[in-house]
């Protein structure tokens, strides 16, 4: 029998999508459910509404709320958390690397390690160095990685991921989509979204 | 020894504030948690960030999801649950009559009753007549509450409830503000204000 699967559709300028990232391995694998990691970016379909920067930027007062709601969130999963400087991380090199470690088996790893530099270590995750110095720490060569991350191909896919993601409904990050379609909305709804993706 | 206080921000309009009033007299009493009811309006708040309705019909997709999603949650939660129409509701008299009732205890029960009528029973919650109908149901004469609903003082009551949620931080609803300041946004987040409130 095959598992059913999850799209997890993860931006890694996102702060929910960080404790999702850190946790989805271990749940999935817990519930019987295959994730399939879908690296996009928020930026285009904010743009489509209207919004040129996060919306936690463009509302201040949500956005001092989140900032101590994912504070609490990663207090209670032991997870490390500081706010990055700027908000949001230029994210668009690492999701296009993360793209090619979707072909070469790598891209779990890479993403978490992102997530980690990100929001853990205070890095700067638009850096080109600050990602080669993550992939070299995976066991990947960060040259021949970054010469793919910067191929039409890669840039094409990446493109293609944010299509697919608007299209079918995503307006945040992390967004976890069933095989069957149904939608869930932010880390507080993964537990859900894994118990729906095994339903019968 | 007195029991640690809750504040509980709702909206009439608010579609998570629904289970959230339905369900936190039951929770709270088991926690040990005296709630205290805060009807207040979010459209002065949305205002001040530029917004001129809520942000569900602002941005369409998001709009899309919550109505699915609440509709989950009311499910999981075997509440009734139809999308009013229009959405959202006026509620600026049902606030106005929930002061009322704070004075004279039976503000939670009107509440309720409004929620129920509202997104259980597809009723106009902004119509005078169908209030009456409520606050009549509960044993509260309509006549007298709803002339008191329009008074000066009631009126600058509901404002200055309204005030003080957006001086607090308040950007949505329901939202929790525990006696030490903390603050809890959204139904999903109710047990949390609730263990909050009573840690030591």
């Amino acid at each position: 029998m095959t598992r059913p699967t999850l799209d997890f559709f993860f931006e890694f300028a996102s702060t929910y999508s960080y404790p999702a990232a850190m946790r989805i391995g271990a749940l999935a694998g817990a519930a019987g459910v295959a994730v399939r990691w879908r690296p996009f970016l928020l930026g285009p379909i904010f743009k489509a509404q209207g919004l040129d920067t996060s919306p936690f930027n463009i509302f201040p007062a949500k956005g001092r709320y989140m900032w101590r709601d994912v504070e609490r969130v990663c207090g209670r999963l032991d997870l490390p958390f500081h706010r990055p400087d700027p908000f949001p991380q230029p994210s668009l090199l690492a999701a296009r690397i993360a793209h090619v470690g979707l072909d070469e088996g790598w891209s779990e790893e890479f993403s978490r390690a992102v997530y980690t530099a990100e929001f853990g270590d205070r890095r700067a995750i638009g850096d080109e160095q600050v990602l080669a110095d993550l992939l070299y720490d995976i066991g990947v060569s960060a040259s021949s990685a970054l010469a793919r991350a910067r191929s039409d191909e890669i840039k094409a896919r990446l493109r293609a991921a944010t299509a697919e993601a608007q299209a079918r409904g995503v307006f945040g990050a992390p967004t976890f989509i069933c095989a069957d379609g149904e939608l869930f909305w932010g880390h507080d709804r993964m537990a859900e979204a894994l118990a729906w993706a095994v339903r019968r």
